[in-house]
Order: structure tokens, then C-alpha cells, then sequence
């Protein structure tokens, strides 16, 4: 079974480093715990809208674009669409596109 | 604030009903309460990971699907797309597409 908390968790933390933000910040800017914000991105608790929506915007990211990264995240799982890293031509380093690549398919 | 289980509900009703199932049916496919889905429909209820994955399988609809169409639904609302109805040139007749573009915006 698909879980969305996991992936909403895995964008969640991957902006959040994209971004340099230590967890400790983001919580404190949501007003959220930083224990509960830890869960959530390991996707071991389900985050509320309401928490959702605050630590979108702590995160100066807007939920449409988090949702539409969860939404490509989900089409990997489910098999609807490979990986990155199965897309990109021979012809492209692999250093070039395997960070990426491994953040889809985690 | 955007919150995410409004347009969560939107989107699974709007499946459903476009499938032409019924609340009873879709519930009991997913074993889940009817007053519960429906709630969830209305945006009342946050429904759990797992939930939303017994509905999106009830509905036959990857989950991805109904998050991609949750994320841009969410773009219209945080005004980062508009509407499809404000997209379409005049040509078209209205009756068209004033119902889809209703949903969108509603």
C-alpha cells in the first residue's frame, strides 16, 4: 500500500534541505514541535492541513508545489512513471542527474 | 489558510461522482464508515494515509492522480494558475466548459 505520509514527509524534508533550514528552524517558524516536524518527515505521523499549511509556508513553498512533487513521487511508486534516472540518456553523466535520481526513487 | 483536506474532498467527490458511484458503494468498497467518507468528501475529516489509499483503490484512481489534481487545485486557489474558465478563449461557447471550470474554482 501507497502511504502519502511518507512522501509528503520525504518532500517535506528534502525542501527543507534544498533550503538549509535545520529542523529546528522550520518548527520553530510553524509553530510546531520539533519532535512532531521529526516524525512527520520520517512519515511516522500524519500532519494536519492546518500544520501542513504553516509548515509550507515556513518553508516559503507553496502547498500546491509540495503536493504536485508528493503527487510525482507517488506516480514512481505506483509505476505510472520510472524514475529520473531511467529517463535520462546514456549520453548524460551520471554524476549529473544520480543525486536527483536517488532522491526520486527513495 | 489552504487547507489541503478541502480540496482532498473536493477531488474524491468529484472522482466518484464522475465514475457515477454512490457514497454507499465507494465507502464499502474501502471499508470505511459511510458518515466518515462523507465527511471526508465535505472536507471535515483529515483522512489518514491509509484511508485515502483504500479509496483511491475503491475509486480506481492512483493516488497520484488525485494528488496531481489536488496540487493544481490548490495552484488556483494559492493564485499561481487561474481557473480554467478565465484560460479559455472567447471562441468557445461557455456551455462547454462552464461546468468543469466550475468545479475548478469552486
Amino acid at each position: 500500500m501507497v502511504l502519502m505520509r511518507q512522501e509528503i514527509g520525504d518532500v517535506l524534508r528534502d525542501f527543507r534541505l534544498q533550503k538549509g533550514r535545520t529542523l529546528r528552524q522550520v518548527a520553530g517558524e510553524a509553530s510546531v514541535a520539533l519532535g512532531y516536524l521529526s516524525e512527520v518527515e520520517r512519515g511516522q505521523k500524519e500532519a494536519s492541513s492546518e500544520i501542513l499549511a504553516a509548515v509550507a509556508d515556513a518553508l516559503d513553498t507553496p502547498l500546491s508545489v509540495i503536493m504536485g512533487e508528493v503527487s510525482e513521487r507517488l506516480a514512481v511508486v505506483e509505476g505510472l512513471t520510472m524514475p529520473l534516472g531511467d529517463r535520462v540518456p546514456d549520453t548524460v553523466p551520471a554524476e549529473l542527474v544520480s543525486g536527483y535520481a536517488t532522491e526520486l526513487v527513495s
